[in-house]
């Protein structure tokens, strides 16, 4: 039995359209009444949860979606997953939704177990946690940590601070508050707070009309597709990359602290940057000093063939933070050096210090993805899926371009020939009764969930085919 | 019979005191454990919430204190609420944990019920919601809005962006990326990430190392106490006050675009601003066009005596935003103008658009509030503990000092005599089962729940009495 037999036996075998018009009626009468409370205007369709099943996601207008976006790449399992709904229904859960702790003063005596159900899963390398509430939050907090240690570093580890640091710090002035930068990447994407924000570089709509930190962003690798042809060209790409980065850290205005990247532009593109690339990083980030964050917020969690994407280079030494959030459900950062616990207590500290709720629903997710060998599932059907889109590259070589994440499991993308006919493709394959999103300006991204097997690939290649023999 | 009675059959009528070193062994042992994996100096106990109840928390050591502190002020009914574990066992919950939609994309049919029944507890003069996280995520999604809107306004409501904005946001920087304040106070909290750090400024161990935004700070007023037998002072601390904000907004360098206060600074020192003063602030940020946000993160759902504090002003107009978090569970700001809906979709966005889980428990939360009259109960016994407070006060004068939150139901504080004498009443009390917390640096401050009964104001003023009568 496979794996979404067992836990979908009445998951859908093919796609219900229903109503070919997205939003379709009874979805746009709901839109409307929402928008009374709720920004609605970016709502594709009204879901409904309780018939949705697995890897199909149902409508108010009773279309079944085969769903390949997976609420923006922050579905595992799929839906009504019989393991998360028996632990949302535990005791343990009851407790952390109604008593809900502020977890750095008065932890309950499960939370232990709970960090180390989420630890279990944790990226090679990396054996603390700490926890936040989102993927922006999650990256604000590891800037948090890598400011403090990069400080602390500076001022050679003594305890205590300066009164002049103590008073300035009240004006949000310096030696108190110091300018300092994380260092991004143009096409970036990590998260639509203020510090996240200002290393975000994907679509201006997320940015516009805010003020932001002038910090710095180097150049992501623009490869040429696929990889595997193209060796010379993303070598030096690889090359002239990280040249940038180590000349930013060494000239900025600003002192670089951190360096923050995600294994995969994800938002932006789903640029990819080679082993090669991710250890030069590694080596200029430890030859000055930076700390080293990878973004797994898109990546994380099974679905490139690693349990998380960066453990594709291997990494050495092991990078100093690693954030997450969207599939695991909950967020935070993952660590190993105890420099990166501040040398007081209550400064990386909050009143509710993650969410107990959701950190029973990210070690749930652990489990069940390790005790069922999901990572290396996704990992088969995601070559066969990528070997079936290669034969429809060649047939529709205007629409399936670039075609990337070979060897990346599900995490696939290509390009169109531009952003009307990627938006065009998107509504008509949604019109067919599959859910695909889009990034960046042309790009179409695949994100299934961990149960998305050879079943689903067929019939997701087949109304691919399908819709572009019409486009 | 009385709401605590009726929820809490088993709550215990007096704290049990087990073991008197705090943390007790059992909690020690769970601390160190702990520290394995979490950062757990700064917790007081480990808890268990199986066995809390109503008003009284108990450790793991079997002490059952009466909690006054409540979660640093995050709970509004007690431990283990009947209604909120119905909740929390309802399907709709289960849904809510188990798809985790990502709501502005692809909301469940049942969300617009959800904000609903939110909405029903929002502030007099706000009819809409936007969803976030914590209270810090709240504050900084409200300055988006702040900022959108403060920049339509001065572009005149044009839905286009010029393509120097679009390009120089990118590299952040102006006119994309404007260079844009927010105002705020002395001895504020707002949260701790960079947008709400830069306007918080009550504790350096809050800010140190961290880079911030150069914003401006006002000053609160600090008004002598008993607030009836000091008007002019306090009366002219206000116009002093008043002058000092206005004068930074027209002398700022850097533009301000919005105005963040908390009705009571409670991190900061439990201080009041009078209705004086709040409408004052009102009248200087509307002659200037700035938005006026009210920070209720910690003072809102009742604690008051209105179900949010900012009403005892009667601010007219209302103010433009109103955040929460905490008491709520649910994490956002209220709004009406619907102005503060951006032109374009998108821009105030990200993956999740807050938790439908939590949003649950607090639409859950307004209906038990407003359907047993919470927070008129919460009134008469805050009118009977601060009337037994003062008699206190004349009784112990060197330890209980500008006794405040008259009229102002349960939340209320007041000095010690240092800070070394603070810390020891807070740790005294807890060893004679009473879980109380501290603010700034000598105030003690009460946050109960709105379960808070005669019965349990009797138990806190005599064990102050024998706290202070050794002291």
């Amino acid at each position: 039995m496979s794996i979404s037999e067992k836990y979908y036996p009445s998951e859908p075998t093919a796609p219900v359209v229903k109503v070919t018009e997205i939003p379709g009626p009874e979805s746009k009468k709901a839109i409307e009444s929402l928008g009374e409370v709720f920004d609605s205007r970016p709502v594709y369709f009204v879901a409904d949860y309780e018939k949705s099943q697995g890897n199909y996601i149902a409508d108010v207008d009773g279309n079944e979606y085969l769903d390949v976006y997976a609420q923006i790449a922050s579905i595992a399992l799929g839906y009504n997953n019989p393991a998360l709904i028996e632990a949302a229904k535990s005791p343990e859960m009851i407790r952390a939704l109604v008593e809900r702790p502020a977890l750095g003063n008065f932890p309950g005596k499960d939370l232990e177990g709970i960090l180390k159900n989420i630890l279990k899963g944790a990226p090679k390398g990396q054996d603390k946690v700490w926890s936040g509430l989102s993927g922006a939050d999650a990256n604000e907090l590891a800037f948090k940590a890598a400011f403090m240690y990069y400080q602390a570093h500076k001022r050679g580890y003594t305890t205590a601070f300066t009164a002049e640091e103590n008073e300035s710090v009240m004006r949000n002035q310096a030696p108190g508050s110091p300018d300092l930068a994380v260092i991004s990447f143009k096409r970036a994407f990590h998260g639509r707070l203020f510090a996240s924000g200002s290393v975000t570089a994907s679509k201006p709509v997320h940015k516009l009309d805010f003020p932001s930190f002038k910090w710095p962003k180097a150049e992501f690798p623009s490869y040429k597709y696929p990889l595997e042809q193209n060796t010379e060209f993303n070598n030096s790409e690889d090359e002239r990359c990280l040249k940038i980065v180590e000349n930013i850290i060494t000239s900025s205005p600003i002192p670089v602290a951190a360096l923050i990247i995600e294994p995969i532009q994800s938002e932006g593109g789903d640029n990819h940057g080679s082993a090669a690339f991710f250890q030069g990083l590694r080596d200029v980030t430890l030859k000055h000093g930076v700390v080293y964050i990878i973004d797994e917020v898109q990546t994380g969690l099974g679905a490139t063939g690693k349990l998380w994407a960066h453990e594709h280079f291997n990494i050495t030494p092991s990078p100093d933070l690693v954030t997450f959030s969207k599939k695991f459900q909950s967020a935070g950062y993952f660590f190993h050096d105890p420099k990166f616990v501040p040398n007081q207590a209550y400064r990386q500290f909050n009143t509710w210090c993650g969410d107990p709720a959701r950190m029973i629903i990210a070690g749930t997710l652990v489990k069940e993805i390790l005790d069922n060998d999901l990572v290396n599932k996704a990992k088969e059907v995601g070559a066969y899926l990528y070997g079936e889109l290669e034969k429809l590259a060649i047939k529709y070589p205007e629409h399936i371009k670039n075609l990337r994440g070979k060897n990346r499991a599900t995490f696939i993308a290509w390009d169109l020939s531009s952003s009307d006919a990627r938006n065009s493709f998107l509504y008509k394959i949604k019109q067919s009764g599959v859910n695909v999103g889009g990034c960046a300006e042309v790009s179409v991204r695949l994100r299934p969930t961990l149960t998305f097997e050879k079943k689903h690939a067929d019939i997701l290649v087949s109304t691919i085919d399908k819709v572009l023999a019409d486009f």
